[in-house]
């Protein structure tokens, strides 16, 4: 017998496209979230709203999570009214949400002690692909759990990982924060440089995207920084926690993240003058303030320092 | 009336296959390089022999240079039997080499006051790409003169650009080798971050060449990089000199390049070990070093610098 039964607890912008994607292939879904709207608007396509993470525990077989960092995980999974105050036999946790490998293996060791399991299977895909159901999940935790799991997963992503045991979901994720951090200094950088070197941007766009420079950050991303479009795919606020649960795991297992730590440091200062709302492309901002003083205000009229 | 007559100077790695796509699509080809071996493979397919840059030029309408570096561009140019004592009403130079966009300008200049045009039309797509004929032409120059050759460069690439000015090929190619680095940052970062973290590497590119962390570095040479070949399909040294180039352009246009000048310090390191013969994708063993003292022989155990 499979899965029938799931919890969700997390409507935001990520959470709620995933759920209503659990509710079209065809899982009982019982809902909570901090927000009223979300939840009035799944009731309305058939799921049950609960009173809190225990009760949707009780509820399902399977809960999955979708909040927004380590400390909201450690709330709704083992806070007053939590998941792990509805656990049963059976019940297994599904932490979604990008947080720090060392939380997620305090959370499972806690949730076992109280038979229930937990997989951590962050994802990545954003927005349009939690909306489109296309979202790459990567899985940590027991081989078997994974499996019976699997139908869920399936109905929210398209490419479905299990990377080994519990954690390696989120370091597997980690590792993805890192290109994209990396990849988005490039695209910055390069950018920065052909606009005040006279360069069309769009041709020469075009013509990068075709070999060795390509990536997906300048194909998506570098049109947006082209036209100053800095609209948010995805807040520097979140790339920003996402980076600071890299360095403290590279911390961790002694990997150096020269690049890395640097882009962190980049928008730590885009984030100090509360820009942390807009979208990573924005990084080209903090290339440009390195570049020449700002609206001509005087600063540093030299290049870029050096190594 | 269309070019025929194709000079072709530097018969390297990657000019060797170049000029025989060019005698492929039926150019009349005339050839010099410093090496014997390539220029007797070119005669016995066609080509014809020259003892001099100035020879080629006085034998063609259109001469291609494939070389090291700026040095090597003035010298076969504007040297002594160079290019620039066989000129001759039409003729064009069309500079394939990756130099600094000011070697461009000054080598353009010179040939102008000769009556000689100049296109500068750097690669990119590397020794797969000039043997298949799919390289990325990125053209800077006069328009008439970019669209009367380009049937000459069509017959080496898949993808011909005209950028603008004289310079700004060259300038694009710069920019490419922004991203080139960047990304190469991120890959061995990622992957040095993965191993140290326990994660399978080959599941984990699988899982990341999906989305928005994906690029042609991760794809192509994080395979390498996971196994540890480090054979060259485009060496450290020459990576580095064009990474010069790059630095000393953005020096003169003011354009900040925090994480390409960190690269470049790391891709540094290794060419001072003797490593400069590697593939790029070696940057890894720079990041490593960054990690741990190597070979268990001491050195800093600590974790990565931060900003």
């Amino acid at each position: 017998m499979g899965i029938t039964r799931v919890g969700f607890i997390g409507l935001g912008i990520m959470g709620k496209p995933m759920a209503l994607n659990l509710l079209e292939a065809g899982f009982a879904l019982t809902v909570y979230s901090r927000s009223r709207a979300p939840v009035d608007s799944l009731v309305a396509r058939g799921a049950t709203a609960a009173p809190s993470p225990r009760a949707v525990a009780e509820a399902s077989e399977l809960v999955v999570t979708m909040v927004t960092d380590s400390q909201a995980v450690e709330d709704v999974v083992l806070g007053t009214r939590g998941i792990a105050e509805g656990a049963h036999a059976g019940l297994i946790v599904a932490d979604m949400s990008t947080i720090s490998p060392s939380t997620t293996t305090r959370v499972a060791a806690a949730l076992a002690a109280r038979g229930v399991s937990m997989l951590d299977a962050p994802v990545s895909g954003g927005e349009t692909g939690a909306r489109e159901g296309t979202l790459t999940i990567m899985v940590g935790g027991d081989a078997r759990l994974f499996e019976a799991s699997l139908p869920v997963f399936k109905a929210m992503g398209r490419k479905v990982v299990h990377m080994g045991a519990t954690g390696s979901g989120q370091l597997a994720k980690l590792a993805n924060q890192i290109l994209v951090a990396c990849n988005m200094a490039g695209v910055c950088e390069c950018l920065n440089f052909a606009a005040r070197a006279g360069l069309d941007a769009e041709k020469l766009i075009d013509s990068l995207s075709a070999g060795a420079a390509s990536s997906w950050s300048l194909t998506n991303l570098g049109p947006k920084v082209a036209r100053r479009d800095f609209a948010p795919g995805f807040k520097i606020k979140l790339l920003q926690k996402d980076l600071g649960y890299v360095l403290s795991s590279a911390e961790e297992v002694d990997a150096g993240l020269p690049a890395t730590s640097l882009v962190h440091g980049l928008y730590g200062r885009l984030v100090e003058e509360g820009l942390g709302e807009l979208g990573t492309q924005a990084l080209v901002q903090a290339v440009e303030a390195l570049s020449r003083g700002r609206d001509g205000q005087g600063g540093p009229r030299r290049a870029a320092p050096r190594e």
